[in-house]
């Protein structure tokens, strides 16, 4: 079968790192006997919008709703459009329309980055982030009242559904049960936020119930930020509301110094809609142009869309990649201490894959 | 003047640091000539809660609400009362009641403390975090609809009153003015939560413009909380709501290693009620009744209350005497690799005090 990809490489660095993210998926695909086609866009990204007054076309839906994944690059230009213009009228509109209820990004320890923690080494933090994309924190609904006066307040509510807390769950719980130490913690804080977080406690303890090989524990936010630093090795899948997890998958990164290159999904399981595979970083404006942008973000995305894809071998093999690469100094870029430009970097990845 | 002090030492461990807190104030005091008064109290404890049933007696208010300051120790024996029993009844109950809208945390490398950051030293990072402690995400608005079928849902309000933020907003920026670095960092999630959180940025401009001579930012939780660990040493006074600060003042504290001897305040700064000074830790039900308890937060905590009762210079020599006290490896608890015991400890540092 051939994959369809829709391709949008957005702003600033976005458009220096796809080429490459590309370049090593053509070399992965080639290498493991699979067969993409990438359609290119040009939406999503200040260009189109001085142009349009717009983010995305009227009919972005139909143009990129039927691809069997979206590969994306970086959205925002904060010094020419309002982040929540671009955000919310892009990322925030797939993870909502396209119901990718998952954000799921790695925290994992790399050969030849620079960890913030002291006495950690490849190998000791590898776990994954889960968090809820659609509802909790995140929601419309509230309001100001008594504007301009001493009596003004505002409230915005947190929703969680039963549908949307169990859907999460299930997937957090299925991914600790495929991995070898079965082991899932969850984000609380029942003590403090007193009606969402406890019935996020009620869900979880039903859910477990059905994946009895599962060994689960929870932690509230605000001890369990704190463990990320002390305790890193502790955890195998996290699971969070979408602000839990939003926290936990850039502070994850942090802890293991790799914010610059982490990977994220925005998935819909289901398969119902397209998923959107982008790097965590943003689209750098102090650094665009210069051809110095650290690629591996993107390619290691592109990892994480094959494994979504089912094509989990070449999914591996550039994750491999990407390591013995970042192993050798002279293949990195600036940020972390080599002398690799994005292109040589990619290059450089794409050679190792095998 | 005479301060009178209500001392509550709890659960657990509480009322083996407690002593231990009570000498080292003791001796400060009669050093700097400030006259302390200590009236104690059995309540907010499992025993009184098992003798009563309740946490606290009715009058509770006539009882402590007229002392200078309450100085308390850990409440809180989970095996035997919910959490949520043990910390409403009391703890949350001082802070509404109480008005005790300031939390204050210290953030700070002490020597003598194994950090988990690399490459950090002691006088690297020093900081405050100040969270709101009475409205924002920890509200009692909200419910559950459709229960025990597929559309059960539920909501909780987060509540910002301008009264509530904006009081938090000047303490947080009168603390940065007092301080040689005059910078303030507030905590948003604006990108995100579209209703609240603009609204505490659009505070936060506004106070500013009354502090001309404070530098001031903001970041993003997420990202923030990824800048504790990489950049701890960007801080000075950092300012959070109810939620966002309860999570800044744990994760601070790993940072650098306290989390077991951090210190807090629970601050009504107009003094219409007393403060509540705790330490961090909780009863430890698992070390308790083995003297090995470390002894600092309670200490630390006792120099801040002696610092809200404006006797800076005797608080201050606490400070110094704790610092001098962990220098000394075999007189720290064992926790930090020393094998003094709770009383050894809480007596090497009350030696300190000059
Ligand atoms: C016990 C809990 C309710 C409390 C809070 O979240 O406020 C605690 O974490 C704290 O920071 O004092
Ligand atoms: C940009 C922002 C709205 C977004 C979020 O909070 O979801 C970002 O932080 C992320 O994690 O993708």
């Amino acid at each position: 079968k051939q994959y369809r990809i829709a391709v949008i490489p957005g702003d600033g660095i976005g458009k220096e790192v796809m080429p490459e993210g590309l370049r090593v998926l053509e070399t992965a695909a080639k290498k493991h006997g699979v067969s993409l086609h990438f359609d290119h866009f040009d939406f999503s990204s200040w260009d189109y919008y001085e142009k349009h007054g717009q983010m995305m076309p009227g009919d972005w839906k139909e143009k990129i709703g039927k691809h069997d994944a979206i590969y994306f690059g970086a959205v925002g230009w904060p010094a020419k459009i309002p982040d929540h213009v671009s955000l919310w009228g892009s990322l925030i509109k797939f993870r909502r329309e396209f119901d990718q209820y998952v954000n799921l990004r790695p925290v994992r320890l790399m050969p030849g980055v620079p960890c913030p923690l002291a006495n950690r080494k490849p190998g000791d933090i590898d776990f994954w982030v889960v968090r809820e994309n659609t509802e909790g924190e995140y929601s419309s609904v509230g309001g100001r009242m008594f504007p301009d006066t001493d009596r003004e307040f505002v409230t915005q509510q947190t929703v969680m559904t039963r549908t949307g807390v169990d859907r999460i769950l299930k997937f957090a719980f299925e991914l600790a049960q495929s991995r070898p130490k079965k082991h899932l913690t969850s984000a609380t804080k029942s003590n403090g936020i007193s009606i969402t977080m406890p019935y996020w406690d009620e869900r979880v303890e039903a859910m477990a119930k059905k994946f009895p090989g599962v060994k689960w524990d929870k932690y509230h936010i605000d001890i369990l930020t704190a463990n990320f630093v002390l305790h890193p090795d502790w955890f195998d899948v996290v699971v969070g509301s979408n602000l839990f997890g939003d926290i936990l998958s850039d502070l994850g990164p942090a802890c293991t110094g790799t914010i610059g290159i982490a990977p994220s999904g925005n998935i819909n399981p289901e398969g119902d809609f397209p998923s959107v595979f982008e790097p965590v970083h943003g689209s750098a404006p102090d650094i665009a142009g210069q051809g110095i942008a650290n690629p591996i973000g993107a390619i290691w995305s592109g990892a994480m869309m094959l494994d979504h894809l089912g094509e989990k071998v070449a999914g591996k093999s550039i994750v491999e990649a990407i390591e013995r690469t970042l192993a050798e100094r002279t293949l990195r870029t600036k940020d972390l201490g080599g002398n690799a430009d994005t292109t040589a970097c990619g290059k450089a990845v794409a050679d190792m894959v095998d």
